[in-house]
């Protein structure tokens, strides 16, 4: 059974998690999490994060706005607040969202559980929405409902994939330098066109960086550069850091970030991010075995063989339905659909396949249900051919059998495609 | 069944395609291409293409250089390839490689069947690389075995959607300006950092441009701008539109290129790469109907209800063979993974499930010899019941299931994941 947190990198489960979970560097993983955030927690007395999530998505091509598109089944932006939330010691997460999704937005953090957020109504452009943002954390403000942070930082709505490492190093550089933003090197060479469309001059690729999210500011500093800009500045402006350069004259500490920073802009982003959250939701995976006395050698082969890949569940109907209500009240599959596969072991030779099978179609039914507590149930037969007076060859047909039952719950748990439950495949 | 060949945009089918397919707008796509074709021959009587492909991929985080990593099981150059090659008007096509790559860069050419590839040894930078593919093209160099071309086209051996129309804009605007390229937005603003990792300006996004590829130039004018160029350029420079300024003083055409010229650069671009080239395959599909009396009904109605989104093969498995046989023929599948499912009605009451079940688990072994051939073989039960003396429940219930039909048959085309080959799926 595949259990649906991530690894230590990428968007992380809050909330409770089934025992006997079993995971390669879950421990070490929140272990340097914690000491990150004490770390923080005695610098950054109080640490607040705006994220504007106005925008109208154009360049995606699709009529959703790119921040409430849907990878699996669930909103974009629901992955970037819990990318957020995880860290304990931002307080505060003002998204600010335009009126005509302000229902939308109330539904996602309901549905989804989300905690510590605030909504204000977005301006018409990027730096307005920051603007509301910063003046709901602003004591001078009559409509002020939160309490002023130290360090504010500005991430976007479609960058989820942001670890606690890089949030942490712009908080601190903020503190230092009063600004900070993260980097990444240029992937093309940036050119400046003249009037009629011809080249001008080329930049250096090696002296230029793109500036990328999060950013973090003392909020003093933001906050000032925002109320002293132009009209101009609001409508046409896109990068905060030279808010903070032009009107607080602060420059900025830039501080270099991973790839995982990238903004989801185009459909071919949304793909990219739904297959790496796939790969990440796909790492964990839990075993519970529960064999019969002559299929105990089979199961452990079995385990023996997932043991590099993934693990699996063996079980009989009434524990996969004992296994189905606990996944549910574990409110695990609020946020990821979990594929949970039910593995029997046949003797062909000894029973009949059409008899297994009425019996096991059982699972369709079950799959329906689940379905609609976003867990993905699928049956998985294993031949365990008895060949008399020949260990060797029914040890080597049992292998054969068990390497293609391994490629196909690779495949149910890589896909996690809801059209395929309720079926019954046979290795 | 699914038969492979994309739509208009994307990678595209050379070769030979199956009678019967039914494609929306393959037929317009075509014609608009080879009117384009026609012009572009009129004008530049002789067109190359120069394509570096010596990079080691450092930034994907993987040890196969990024133009070799596998989208399908094909590398990603071969999709480049394909690309390129469907446009009759590049006569040659020049392929830039290092000394330990070219036994690989070889079998994939021989394996998916390119045409007019000639390889070069790849420099130790892109600007070395690119010289040493001009080098083959021009007259003055002994071991030139190729004829000079009046235009020569630079493009990305990781840009794989590149499609006809750039560049024919390319070309046509290199024709008249000296030299063009393809530019784009910038997505993230770009910033210049001091020595110290602060921000010491921001550019204004709007003033500049991303310049991707491809590029075309007259050829004599990138080859006087090579031979002239410093060492310090090649070693350094990426940017042939700067050569061209620089050494030749010739201002290249900027053009609009569309989203699709990104490059694949890190990991994430694979997956993206993956999930469009998937889509784009999933758009054809050709169905063979071959239904017995009493099913004619069902298949009908199937193929209603797939018409907005795909259509199916309905067959016995002689039909399936001579099918499997027909696109093996044809070498569709040589450069795509191709589906094709046997979808059979069941009479849930009158025939004996197990009866009809060890009957069709014959697919299994069909499958393993399809899979050698890149066939994608499943089979799909569809329940049809019988239900006396009320037509209007008999009706419900098959409409049900040709609805959940319709959705595995969706998950196969869209996955085409070879795990799951040789299942019977039941709906």
């Amino acid at each position: 059974m595949e259990l649906g947190p991530p690894g230590g990198s990428g968007p992380a489960e809050p909330g409770p998690r089934l025992r006997g979970l079993r995971g390669a560097d879950a421990a070490a993983s929140a272990s340097s999490l914690s000491r990150f955030g004490a770390e923080a927690g005695c610098r950054a007395s109080a640490v607040a994060a705006v994220l504007p999530a106005g925008g109208s998505g154009e360049r995606m091509g699709v009529p959703t706005p790119k921040q409430f598109c849907p990878i699996l089944e669930r909103p974009l932006i629901s992955y970037t607040l819990q990318a957020l939330e995880r860290v304990s010691w931002i307080k505060d997460i003002i998204v600010a969202v335009t009126r005509e999704n302000m229902e939308t937005m109330k539904g996602i953090i309901q549905r989804y559980q989300h905690k510590r957020i605030s909504l204000v109504e977005a301006g018409v452009t990027r730096h307005r929405s920051i603007f509301n943002g910063l003046k709901a954390l602003a004591e001078d403000q009559p409509n002020c409902r939160l309490s002023k942070p130290e360090v504010v930082i500005i991430h976007d709505a479609v960058r989820p994939f942001v670890e606690e490492d890089v949030l942490l190093k712009v908080v601190t550089a903020a503190q230092e330098h009063g600004a900070s933003g993260a980097i990444r090197p240029l992937v093309s060479t940036v050119i400046s066109p003249s009037a009629d469309s011809c080249l001008d001059h080329s930049l250096e690729r090696a002296r230029y960086r793109a500036s990328e999210m999060p950013q973090a500011f003392l909020f003093d500093v933001i906050y000032d550069a925002y109320q002293q800009c132009s009209d101009y500045d609001l409508e046409f402006g896109t990068e905060c850091l030279h808010l903070a350069l032009k009107y607080s004259h602060i420059k900025a500490k830039l501080v270099e970030g991973s790839p995982d920073l990238w903004k989801v802009t185009y459909k071919r982003d949304l793909y990219a991010a739904e297959s790496i959250i796939k790969e990440r939701i796909s790492q964990k995976v839990c075993v519970v075995m529960d064999t019969k006395e002559d299929e105990e050698h089979v199961g452990h082969c079995l385990e023996e063989m997932l043991k590099t890949e993934l693990n699996v569940m063996t079980s009989d109907f009434e524990e996969t339905q004992r296994l189905l209500n606990m996944v549910e009240e574990s409110n695990l599959s609020i946020l990821y659909p979990v594929v949970v596969i039910s593995v029997h072991f046949l003797d062909y030779e000894s029973v009949p396949l059409g008899q297994k099978m009425e019996k096991v179609m059982q699972i369709r039914e079950f799959a329906k249900e689940a379905k609609k507590r976003n867990i993905l149930l699928s049956g998985l037969l294993i031949y365990f051919p008895q060949v008399e007076n020949n260990r060797g060859l029914e040890e080597q047909k049992l292998r054969e059998s068990l390497r293609q039952g391994t490629t196909i719950i690779s495949a149910l748990i890589k896909e996690r495609n809801s059209g395929l439950i309720g079926q019954l495949l046979v290795a």
